[in-house]
């Protein structure tokens, strides 16, 4: 999509600056309204021109808006896990789940399904063993035998003997799920004061899922489970970051890289042969930038490009994931992420960059240095408002940031969303598309939270029915379809907008 | 200042985009680097030339920022009232107390003198009588006979008798000096949980503290500590926004603002001929936008025109102050703020303006028209980030933001100061000065604390000594003073900023 073209005609914007600088007497009444009304078609979406249905829509939502500014508790000022609960009772928030909103470009394999699913369906099935670790926090596998002891670890314990010997059974699956998420009902704040604490449970739960999720049955539903809710969310595309680990059988049996494709594939096709409005799946290769050094790297890359030769129609390109801060910049691994260019082989890269708080460290670098190599999409780039040239270059290539607002909240970029450096980016139409990273573990689901915070907090009361139009858009057209699969997908998608405004424009 | 001069150079800027944009192969590291310098020539300071002496200085300073940074609790993330005592503590705190800063433009009259002094000094004076309010406040009289009671409002007592009556007159001084400022040891996020309670307690506290500063030779006494207390700082010029109230004798007269004008004249004058290297203080007369109506506001204007014209030298201009969020907007007011150029009068405006997280409501439109009716500085401008059209019309025009990060943190616009807004524009040279706002409320003083935050938390890494030197020459640059005055101004600070430069670039 052409950028550029969205943009306010510079001439314009040029004429007024050059008389106003002038300096003026008194200000013109209608000379202030033609900038304000200038300014907001700078915004994302201010360039689309809307139908009367939609003006209506957008006529309603400002009022719904209005009601919900004057609220005491506002919640894109709280942290989510206080907010949740009053957004779930907005009427904004109801009218965001019923609206289509293109495809979900950034959320990661095994945060996607809520976990009481997890619970109450998976720990549920035959031969789940649990044991307890050293640091307060849980394993799961499932095994025919008694599986082998882990270190730092209890003895393994059938979930089901468990079970039958708990008085409670309610109070061990809530703490089982306690165990599965961030998302808490004590105060947040107390509990994760600091960015370290917050990522180290992080880990933790990723580690708790993992035996769970890693399961080959489990594997299988869980991703179809995952399209499901976001499907039920009107999402209609995934893109998800997927680090396809070793998946297992009950006897043991271990399945690589490729199975773990072909299955999303297979998954994939099942969901649309069932779902005809659903368009699917693709995966984008991921790895820990912890722990792993360049060559390490270098095989890594290597696979990934072997699989998206092989995998052509599932497999979208590659991406390094974890705590940015902590971790390695891209910069250290410059010879691994050259390959692809170097062997003149194809393979897109999707990075992680500036998620980070700090400026002007090697990290912060990190967003550069995605852009130099030639990165499709932008993961978060919290810090990318504070760059400009890397901002510029950023809107040039026409190379998008994923915004994932609650991520960053509860990652403790952010407190109060409101203040989310991408509200001066939709300000501008900077490419942007919003999307959820880790819903299941932030005690979110599907796109509809998000967009919630990014339309209510950061838009306040400037964005309109035209932004969450253009959002949706970017969506397809920022996605790693073809061109032609986003064609067939935005008309799809625009066959239901149309639906959803007219079912909701009058009331 | 050509604020256009300073940017980098659009050509080069240009074709390195142009050659990007058309695909890079793999990423050349001099080309990287040449792109990081390019952005670093960007921001606030980028454009100045060092001497040896400070980059000296400067490879000591981003040594010592290294060290800030990898310290577990990090100040600019913390609220000022827990970060104080660490800030005190950090070697790069006491270089910026010593570092000469030029002028603070954004401070208000009652808010200049730490409250200690305020107790041990103003309230020991004799005839101090206090009275305790029905909301648990105070409010001081200085009365040689007994004064009328207040409603709302015990009876006043002479404060000489209480302390007499009182076992420990410490704890009775203590909770005086608690009443008086916003500072706290207790958890300042549970004592001040929203918006509306911080202002409520900032009104609070004006209230108590105004009974002390009116009495004429409080004013006198404190306008002279103030300044000195800034003196101390190493800051030369003050630019005070004052409401000029009416001030009172012991016996009962009362003065105007005319009177209040020519006093803080002559206390100028006097403290710069006791201290030669001070150049001295302009006054922006301001009133309370609440509860003040059109009719009022054009009588306000009026007299405020009328007192610039009597009192050129220390009459700098006009503004409104009070929560913004709560009080009627600038556009609400065009017609009186329209006076001065419908009758071809001259009355330089310095608006506070963008003191909001909510985007999009009336408030939010008031940077607008401040640069509409030619405001000189926008106080604050918290919110211009997200105006993409409003930005460029400051720069273009050269108004600068007065950038007050400890007074957005306490006043709840932010939270972690990495985070603050002013930090993009930092990185892209916009016209900036950094100032205290209300240094005593927030238990800060002169304008140290606030560099430490702009320079070690919204600069990061990234801000240098040469950040900091436009930063004192912008607030010499963007004063209200003539263009021969500040060309006296910049070459005392020169003398001044070279000294401190090679007695701090070794060690
Ligand atoms: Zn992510
Ligand atoms: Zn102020």
């Amino acid at each position: 999509m052409a950028a550029v073209l969205q943009r306010p005609h510079a001439a314009v914007l040029c004429l007024l600056l050059l008389y106003l600088t002038g300096g003026l007497s008194i200000p013109d009444p209608k000379q202030r309204e033609a900038l304000i009304k200038l300014e907001a078609s700078m915004q994302t979406g201010g360039q689309l021109v809307l139908t009367d249905t939609e003006q209506r829509l957008d006529a309603r939502l400002f009022k719904m808006k209005q009601e919900e500014l004057e609220r005491e508790d506002f919640p894109p000022a709280m942290h989510f896990f206080k907010a949740r609960k009053l957004i779930r009772n907005s009427p904004i928030f109801k009218l965001l789940q019923k609206m289509p909103k293109g495809g979900a470009l950034h959320v990661h394999d095994f945060s996607m399904v809520d976990v009481e699913w997890l619970v109450k369906n998976v720990t549920y099935r035959p031969h789940c063993h649990i044991c307890f670790t050293n640091d307060q926090s849980i394993r799961f596998i499932f095994s025919s035998q008694q599986p082998k002891p882990l270190p730092h670890c209890s003895l393994w314990t059938l979930l089901e003997n468990l079970r039958a010997k708990t008085v409670n059974t309610t109070d061990l699956d809530n703490s089982i799920m306690g165990n599965l998420t961030l998302f808490t009902d004590q105060d947040p704040e107390a509990l994760y004061p600091t960015q370290a604490l917050v990522w180290k449970r992080f880990e933790q739960i990723f580690q708790a899922v993992f035996g769970l999720v890693t399961y080959a049955p489990v594997f299988k539903d869980y991703l179809y489970q995952g399209l499901s809710q976001f499907y039920m969310d009107n999402v209609m595309y995934l893109e998800l970051r997927a680090l396809l680990p070793e998946i297992y059988d009950l006897d043991g049996h271990t399945y690589g890289k490729a199975w773990a494709l072909k299955t999303c594939q297979d998954i994939s096709k099942q969901f649309v042969a069932n779902h005809p409005d659903f368009v699917g799946v693709r995966i984008i290769l991921t790895v820990n930038r912890w722990g792993i050094d360049i060559e390490k790297m270098v095989q890594v890359v290597e696979e990934a490009m072997a699989l998206y030769r092989d995998f052509p129609d599932i497999m979208a390109g590659f991406d390094l994931v974890g705590w940015e801060d902590r971790g390695r910049p891209l910069w250290y691994f410059r010879d691994a992420l050259s390959l692809p260019v170097d062997r003149g082989v194809s393979l897109p890269f999707f990075f992680h960059a500036g998620e980070t708080d700090y400026q002007g460290t090697e990290v912060d670098q990190n967003m550069l240095d995605a852009l130099l190599f030639n990165t499709s999409r932008i993961g978060h780039g919290f810090a990318l408002s504070r760059h400009p040239l890397v901002k510029e270059l950023s809107r040039k290539k026409g190379v998008p940031v994923e915004v994932c607002p609650i991520s960053n909240q509860v990652l403790k970029l952010v407190k109060d969303l409101r203040n989310h450096p991408a509200a001066a980016l939709m300000s501008e139409d900077h490419p942007v598309v919003i999307s959820s990273d880790d819903p299941a573990l932030f005690g979110a689901s599907g796109l509809s939270y998000d967009f919630y915070e990014a339309f209510v907090g950061l838009g306040g009361m400037r964005s309109n029915i035209a932004s969450l139009k253009q959002l949706a858009i970017n969506s397809i057209r920022y996605s790693s379809l073809t061109p032609n699969q986003q064609e067939k997908a935005l008309s799809l998608w625009q066959r239901r907008w149309d639906k959803f405004v007219s079912e909701n424009a009058f009331w």
